[in-house]
């Protein structure tokens, strides 16, 4: 059974580790996962970041079973689930509840453009009907900026008339503090949780009703993201939220997810961590040289990450 | 063995039945296929007119074991094997090879946007060296206006140059004629066979170089758009080309897929036909009469449809 205390806080979409031959790397991943944990930082395993659209759901399956075989808590998880096809987002979605994590993010599907709410309403009802399993907690996934399909307000209050408790919350990543905003005025407080898809809206979001945040950079500074997260009442919020900022500027100025991966490669001196799935490439020499000396300019470091 | 013969013509993306669970329907998928063969148009199965992205590999894999165990011959076959994860791409494309099919169309990995040439091609290359047949033949798929991930020319020379003899040709579905020109200009004849993405183009294509058409209209109008291509030499080849315009103008005015469905539901008078999986909504009653009626003022018909 899940508990009834909703998942809430900082969380990672969790940069995935992979082999030589691009296999995903169950070692590297748990450990990971354990190090995030140990930051206040919960798992939204399967995200964007996680380049989880490379992976097939077989592949993600037996990295979630990974996790709980290491004995990492799944009430701190919320895979991402969300596949083109209803047939491939039930599997995993089903697999993740029967595993006891204590949401799954879903995407919308992604492949056709310019589909209707209707069309979206019928996706995820369809997905929600066929898990059939009343622990089922739905975040929404908003990222029109990658998947060029928009969840309206619309969308949302149907899914919520229909489905009240299972359609738990959302993901906005659209990158526009109005979205997050429109949807925080709707709906915060009234049980469905928005996580704005960056730390950039954290204590924004905290101080219009966020249940915390979901986002990349909580790859590499999940403890001052946390502390934030926790202390946003305090009088130096302000000042925590810039030193979050200027972090999140400098990994935001190379492509995200190679930056990412060589930053815990450097930091964890182990280069293994470089390694990303076509069509993603990672950072050349010169490029991940420049990033940790931007990062180390500003006094950066990854304490206690795990080598 | 395949035959040293590569597969050209006119080909449909043949639209994916389903019954009312959404599950494929192998036996009336069987039949449109075979109806589509009669018409002298081949099997693009697993387009994007086929909702090939709202099915799982292993719905796809069934359905072309379906079409194999029904003794249609997989040398008039080209699946669309495409997925976001090499792992699923690789997977699906060597079944079509071991089943004997003439060649697969790959659509680029097309969740992650602003990929690099260098990342195309490592993912195309990839999934290549995976399959690791000499009998494959890759027919690569450019539809920007979907999937939002052009594939350069730079990228075609890259990968002919690898991969002479298995990258085998693509479907231009850029909808810009100029662009399908400048493939044509650069590679007709030199063994890297192009197919404009619509009959729109399929006279000035063959005045170019092209090998045929691969087009959603081919679905319900396969006898017409087959005629063009084996008499475009004709002096009558301007005058099929504006009746073709004429019945793809039509569909076009509706949302493709659902109108598609509608046309064969009516003609072959079974309602099963108009299903569709979400998120892409069928036609209403109100715009399925319409369709019909516009159909039907321009004397359209679909002969010998299979019931």
């Amino acid at each position: 059974m899940l508990s009834a205390t909703r998942i809430t806080g900082v969380l990672s979409p969790v940069v995935t580790p992979f082999k030589s031959d691009l296999s995903p790397d169950k070692d590297r991943f748990v450990r990971q996962c354990r190090w995030l944990l140990s930051q206040n930082v919960g798992l939204a395993v399967f995200g964007t970041n996680s380049e989880a659209n490379s992976l097939s759901v077989e592949e993600k399956a037996e990295l979630l079973d990974a996790l709980i075989e290491a004995g990492l808590d799944p009430a701190r998880m919320m895979p991402g689930v969300g596949h083109c096809a209803i047939t491939d987002t039930v599997r995993l979605a089903a697999h993740a509840v029967h595993l006891g994590c204590a949401g799954v993010l879903m995407l919308p599907p992604f492949y056709y453009k310019g589909v209707s709410d209707e069309g979206l309403y019928r996706y995820f009802s369809e997905v929600i009907e066929r898990v059939g399993d009343s622990r089922l907690r739905v975040y929404l996934y908003n990222i029109p900026p990658v998947s060029q399909v928009p969840i309206t307000r619309n969308v949302v209050e149907r899914l919520l008339q229909r489905y009240p408790g299972v359609v738990a919350g959302m993901k906005d990543s659209s990158g526009d503090w109005n979205n997050t905003k429109m949807f925080l005025d709707a709906f915060a407080g009234s049980g469905f949780d928005v996580f704005p898809g960056a730390e950039t809206f954290l204590l924004q979001g905290m101080r219009n009703g966020a249940v915390g945040c979901i986002s990349a950079t909580a790859n590499t500074n999940p403890g001052a993201i946390a502390r934030l997260y926790s202390s946003w009442r305090n009088t130096d919020a302000d000042v925590q939220q810039q030193q979050l900022d200027r972090i999140r500027g400098i990994f935001s100025s190379y492509p995200m997810i190679p930056a990412l991966k060589a930053a815990i490669a450097h930091y964890a001196g182990d280069s293994a961590w470089a390694v990303v799935r076509p069509p993603l490439v990672e950072l050349t020499a010169e490029q991940s040289r420049s990033l940790i000396a931007d990062l180390d300019r500003v006094g950066f470091m990854m304490p206690g990450l795990a080598a």
